[in-house]
């Protein structure tokens, strides 16, 4: 027998096609991101290991910016962690790199700010990019959808735009959170051809934290203003009135994804 | 019994993710883009309807500018007939729309020029352009392949480049072609953070026809130069040479799109 080999803590940066995973947390009987890494894990551990993930995405939900920490017992370097999980995780998981951290680092709790982009393709359906985006036939008021946009910048309560029976007053929990960033842009897309008619929208939200469906109810409320079916001063009115019930339906997960999560240690010094 | 039902002559724009498609051509027992288009018309029309498409695509190979012309028993409008095939098509199959053509209108043989794009991402691997997109992990010399292309513009025999047995001399087939544009560029896209190493690299290809996998091979063979593997001048040593088995391997068929189908009538003036 040799030495034991020692428990310790890696952070790894990775991203997936959330299409065919039943959301990121850990389900028995289907595929889930926690559930692939874990397996992948357990494999090169020989042992049952946890992996907690930065940010909880609902089935359908995609991601470039998750981040996993877990405490393994692993001999090797950093990145031959990141090889092997890579290899042993399915085709739509990519690991993007894993680097040792301190044995406090954990990818949820130690989070500064978390990032979710949403797109919407406003124009005739689109062939490449489908289940990536929203598909919206409509025109949107660009203008419209970012002054009523701000309404939920700053430190508020969201529980107008929380789901999963959050937004109601006696569930006891704590819907306030901080919202730094929150902005449409028109972006430049390479798989449509652009003598068409349509165009890609991307919605940037950055805050401390998120409930349950906030970004696609926000997003949902958000091209309701920009069809012109709510005036923009009704998204302050939405959040001030505190009841889910008032709000749009949400968005579709597949135009959803989680972009980034920022930590105080991040290399490249982050924002 | 009413009147009976003209045949009218249309063409049909069309895209699709090749993903799932065996290829564009009907074959029996696999699912085709041709199959599908002629499932539908014949549900239309209650009889069997051939459908012409421009571009003949391998298994894998995408489209967002296919064009097919149908002859087809129809008593409604042409947009009434381009809702009704995108609801008796499959998800993954896009009609853009259609229009009522001249009897003489053929979509293969009535175009006039042809444009394919092919994606390379160059960095490690993305997620949510996977399937879109050929990976290469090592830098490419942008200006190398540009300079390596242009031996492949003008009128020239592209037998060294012709995949199925077409690049050999005693296969009959003419394999004489004019490429107008045959040009690589970088290209932004929306889905992958640009705080990581990677960039979408975009090769245009304009010719009056094609041969099989002329672009992948085309591709295949640029890329060698990309990597240093070849010198700039090799590619007109290999179209001089005319021998399909002195080329590199041709490019993974997930990379290459349909782009546009040009002919003389086209209401946007084509170029």
């Amino acid at each position: 027998m040799g030495q034991p080999i020692a428990v310790r803590t890696f952070r790894v940066d990775l991203g997936y096609d959330g299409s065919a995973f039943f959301g990121s947390q850990r389900q028995p009987g289907v595929r889930t991101v926690q559930g692939a890494l874990e397996s992948a894990a357990e494999r090169l551990a020989g042992e049952p290991t946890r992996v907690a993930l930065a940010g909880r995405t609902d089935r359908g939900v995609h991601a470039v910016g998750q981040v996993a920490s877990l405490r393994i017992r692993w001999a090797r370097s950093a990145d031959e962690l990141a090889r092997a999980l890579m290899a042993l995780t399915p085709d739509d998981l990519v690991v993007y790199g894993a680097r040792e951290v301190d044995e406090r680092f954990h990818a949820r709790f130690s989070a500064r700010w978390r990032e979710y982009r949403y797109f919407v393709w406003e124009g005739p359906v689109p062939t490449l990019m489908r289940g990536r985006v929203w598909v919206v036939r409509t025109p949107l008021n660009l203008a419209a959808m970012n002054a009523a946009a701000d309404a939920f910048i700053g430190r508020r309560d969201f529980a107008a735009v929380a789901g999963a029976g959050v937004g109601v007053p006696w569930s006891g929990i704590d819907t306030t959170r901080t919202v730094s960033l929150a902005r449409w842009r028109i972006v430049d897309q390479p798989f449509e051809r652009h003598d068409r008619s349509g165009r890609l929208l991307e919605f940037r939200i950055r805050a401390d934290g998120f409930l349950p469906h906030m970004v696609r109810n926000i997003v949902g409320s958000l091209v309701a203003v920009g069809r012109g079916d709510r005036p923009i001063g009704w998204t302050e009115e939405l959040l001030a009135g505190r009841d889910r019930r008032r709000g749009e339906a949400p968005a579709p997960a597949q135009g959803l994804v989680l972009w980034r999560v920022a930590y105080d240690d991040d290399p490249d010094g982050a924002e």
